[in-house]
């Protein structure tokens, strides 16, 4: 392991993929290698012990490639299973989308009144809230599940009135709570970004997880040395457990660019 | 393996117990044990290798209880992995919802112009239309597949008016389509029915398979002289291998009644 080893990220799907896109805009020097739980998504609505051994299968399989840090791009493992995967990769870093969209939040709220969004999993879990409020116990956190909206984003339902209405429904009580701060707490919410911050209104910050983590890797591959110092850029390395028929649309969607060679690995 | 044994049903999740329900309803002296794949659920946006594994294992788990048949519960299965059900459970009759539901749009038509929706493997698969073409092949087959369906129907958003947009954006092409009857292809369907029917219009006969399979089960256990004969009920007996969150929840939206002990089984 050393600064050119790769930087391992999981997701229970495809979603982490907002991830890959955010560090390789912040740090295009890094190698990715990535790993989508595809055969067993999604992981949100699933029991904590069954999400406990996924996170610890998702990270031996990244193990195998002998990164310098592993980042969890899975909003549900990094609020049900964080310390696994800690556990199960000796000592190398372990950055959770969670913590990062906490941190983030917490720095930029001025009247300490934040919401949170997220699957029905992430928000049962009240990681958020614990996690903002570790760093400030004065802060007001107000949650949301928006279980609709991982379907409506991968089915491209990105500008449909339907998803105007169903953001309408998840967001009202928002308006009420006096938050100025929302964070996306859930890799796909990205994608419906412009619908979600048309709904709640464009005096409220929204924080995507997704650029949060990737803040948070720079600095911490920086105050370690551990930063790559080789000036080759490369294409992340795609690892999934099985292969959707729609795959290659949803690499396009979420990436923006042409789906590169994917291996199939097995869980 | 007798006529008390029971009938054995699986799903890749709890939209099989629309099939229960219409079974109970046909025949309520028969003992119905249910397998529900909630671990790795769904499985249609899945690779075919990947849908006839799980189809394997979800016959080895119900062959221990030692069934007199075999319901396939799950579209996706009964189109791509029909013959792997089959090989796995040796000389007990196999059901699935497919054929049956294929089998009575056939007779129920009278213009030959037939529709089916279901979820995007199902409808890929073109299994519906094979199945029609070969008890007819001078019907019409339109087929549309309708993802966001089943999240909106677990979700319970049963007469929100978004579902009511993402129906008409689904059905839109049914009207040209000249089509007297409509297959609902996909178990989860039927707790739509009412905002389904509403927009594909009064005229359109809608097929529930999951009254198909019950009707075809009556007359296969009828002709074998399989029935059961004691006439005491029972409530099904459930196996899932996960215990999701809101497993009761939907018990209820499926049901229609308080859910009963379940067993967890591994896969």
């Amino acid at each position: 392991m050393n600064t050119e080893s790769p930087i391992g990220i999981f997701d229970s799907g495809i979603g982490g993929l907002t991830v890959v896109k955010a560090i390789q805009a912040a740090l295009p020097f890094e190698r990715l290698i990535y790993f989508g739980d595809t055969a067993r998504v999604p992981y949100g609505p699933k029991s904590q012990i069954t999400i406990r051994k996924y996170a610890a299968d998702d990270t031996a399989i990244l193990m195998r490639h002998q990164p310098k840090m592993i980042i969890v791009a899975c909003n549900t493992v990094s609020a049900l299973a964080l310390d696994v995967v800690e556990k199960s990769c000796g000592n190398i870093p372990v950055i959770g989308v969670l913590k990062s969209g906490a941190s983030l939040a917490v720095q930029m709220t001025k009247n300490n009144h934040i919401g949170v969004i997220g699957t029905q999993a992430t928000v049962c879990s009240n990681a958020y809230a614990y996690a903002i409020n570790t760093l400030n116990p004065d802060i007001a956190v107000v949650s949301q599940a928006c279980p609709l909206f991982v379907p409506l984003a991968e089915e491209g339902f990105i500008n449909h009135p339907a998803t105007k209405l169903i953001a309408e429904h998840y967001l009202a009580d928002f308006r009420k709570a006096n938050i100025d701060t929302l964070v996306l707490g859930c890799t796909h919410y990205p994608i419906l970004r412009q619908v979600i911050g048309e709904t709640i209104g464009s005096d409220i910050r929204i924080i995507d997880s997704a650029e949060a983590v990737a803040l948070r890797t720079s600095e911490l591959l920086s105050e370690s040395g551990m930063l790559n110092r080789s000036h080759t850029t490369s294409v992340p390395h795609l690892l999934v457990s099985d292969l959707p028929q729609k795959f290659s649309k949803l690499y396009q969607l979420f990436m923006g660019s042409e789906q590169p060679d994917v291996d199939l690995v097995e869980v």
